[in-house]
């Protein structure tokens, strides 16, 4: 197996990360199973509080001492009006009657304020933690975060969807980038330009990337096995960051339902979509999604939107009904297998000695 | 240099087709330089009629004893209106006149009947001149037409960009799939779905043909150097189609001002756009595709649109305006080079070599 600088960063045997997936599918159990078996285990503690993050990075150091990561959201500033929410809360009504859910939920409208507060605090445990490996997605950390982290002998990674985004990353002395292509589950990380500006398929990302910076580059998007680790590589990239391919694994936390919509979707099922979040994300296409096809509602701010469909979605996972969850999925669902982590890793890895020098 | 089954069936040395730009672009020139360095030099046959297309045959024939190929456009039915027409020949007139173009010129919109007749004319030039490979695009040929161009012995090609309609090219008989990703240039390919539902990148394609499909594959889209040649190849595919990357080269139609808006792009400047031709495709964004983000006027169906800015496209060629010319271009115009056929193909040739098993 090939060795590399960036593999030796992030002290790893493999080229191969787990894309650090909130909402409850990067359990501990995943984690420590991809960093026991030679990858780059890594929690998504995107939604999560502090404690909660402070929880689960002793439950990892306490069954692991291989290294891990951790991803953190960057809050930006938005937008909403009272009547806005209104309006959303109305539309969802017909969804929360289907799943005959109580109505009467009392919706806490998220705060910038309330998300800074939040981001600086999962910061405060990820350093006194001395996680090995910290990434950020959805925006930039200060230079000042950076510092500290580094002063920590943190390794700090940053999300890039365009050529831009990623000669912005180095400027900012971030040690790695992660370079999402269009073909990534879950949501867009772009953050200079719009998404639909940022749709790149990463057999373009990554050499042009590659020809622009000097620090290395893990691709992100569609990779499901050696193949696509080995096309990645032999394009410029260092390593490999996957997703879908680890959700549907034994360890993941995913719901059982949502792991079948992955391993009975045909490719083309997969749509962008900002109604589950108010961010754009790509996933299995499904009757909430259709549902704002059908009756164009006014989709909130990223994450506020988020945060008045939360009660439909755990409601959903509670009710065994897949068409009311978020099915994030990459676009090569059909790649996905039911294994373990471990044959996972083990039949990639004999896949990628074999195809490349 | 490996050498597969397709490169075989295709008579080349190298895994590499010179993709079969219309309007223009693959001058005899071109074809015949990729042809003689041993790739696949392809006539854009699309808007030819079927004297040109004779014309350019002979004239390939007589400069080159290696295998070139023809591209065709299926015909699809389409709807349009004299008041559509009327309603974006009024919006054009504001380009017309910026262009200081004869404003009353006469338009032929061009009818369904005719294009299915020049299709059919095309074939039979193919086949009279046994053109050793004939491509389709848009759609797929009647399974009478692929057995006739295959008692010829002519090898048959035809485009997906789904694993749907790559299953459904096999079904046909088809011997070769060119597998379009979303990074591609120029025109969508997809006939079986709309263009969103089709815009899936190289990276999650290839692999997913591939398992279900055993004729062999070309991957398109993106690909502009031996590192994106060698990851198609490990994902899967026997060779790869460029585009953009023959467009800069001296032996190309391309106008000039076209070459030079390549050579300095940025990456995320490409866009998909319906306003030049009434099916989308990807180029470097322009005050043309500006004027109807701004203006929004209904854009005519394929190919009417096309006829209806064919003068202006041709008027900006003239006056040296690449503002209103179509400046296709795939999602990687960062890796263009300024070069010859013969320099681009040597160095990409020694790039795969060092890149995979």
């Amino acid at each position: 197996m090939l060795q590399n600088s960036l593999m030796k960063l992030l002290q790893i045997n493999y080229p191969i990360i787990q894309a650090p997936m909130a909402g409850g599918i990067t359990t501990t159990e995943l984690v420590v199973a991809v960093s026991e078996e030679g990858g780059l285990g890594s929690i998504g503690a995107g939604y999560m509080s502090a404690d909660t993050l402070r929880e689960q990075i002793k439950e990892i150091k306490a069954s692991t001492n291989n290294s891990f990561g951790v991803n953190i959201f960057v809050p930006s500033p938005f937008e909403t009006s009272d009547e806005a929410v209104t309006l959303m809360d109305q539309a969802l009504q017909a969804i929360r009657d289907k799943l005959q859910m109580d109505s009467n939920l009392a919706i806490e409208v998220p705060t910038y304020e309330g998300m800074v507060a939040t981001y600086h605090k999962q910061i405060e445990v990820v350093l006194e933690e001395s996680v090995p490996i910290v990434s950020f997605t959805f925006g930039l950390p200060t230079p000042e975060i950076v510092e500290k982290l580094k002063a920590k002998d943190i390794t700090v990674m940053a999300t890039a969807t365009t050529v831009e985004e990623a000669i912005k990353i180095e400027a900012l002395g971030i040690d790695v980038i992660i370079a999402q292509g269009s073909e990534a589950g879950g949501h867009r990380g772009n953050f200079l330009k719009g998404t639909q500006d940022s749709l790149i398929g990463l057999i373009s990302l990554i050499p042009q990337i590659a020809d622009r910076v000097k620090i290395p580059i893990i691709a992100a998007g569609g990779i499901m096995d050696g193949r696509g680790i080995a096309a990645a590589l032999t394009l410029g990239a260092s390593a490999a960051q996957m997703g879908t391919a680890f959700l549907t694994t034994e360890e993941s936390g995913a719901h059982e339902l949502y792991k079948q919509a992955i391993l009975r979707a045909s490719p083309t099922e997969t749509t962008l979509t900002k109604a589950f979040s108010g961010k754009y994300a790509r996933g299995i296409s499904n009757e909430f999604m259709d549902y704002f096809e059908k009756n164009p509602t006014e989709i909130l701010a990223y994450p506020v939107q988020n945060t008045l469909t939360q009660a439909i979605r755990s409601a959903a996972q509670e009710k065994e009904n897949a068409e009311y969850m978020s099915l994030w999925s990459g676009q090569s669902p059909h790649l996905a297998r039911d294994e373990s982590v471990s044959e996972l890793m083990n039949r990639i890895v004999n896949e990628i000695d074999s195809l490349i020098k």
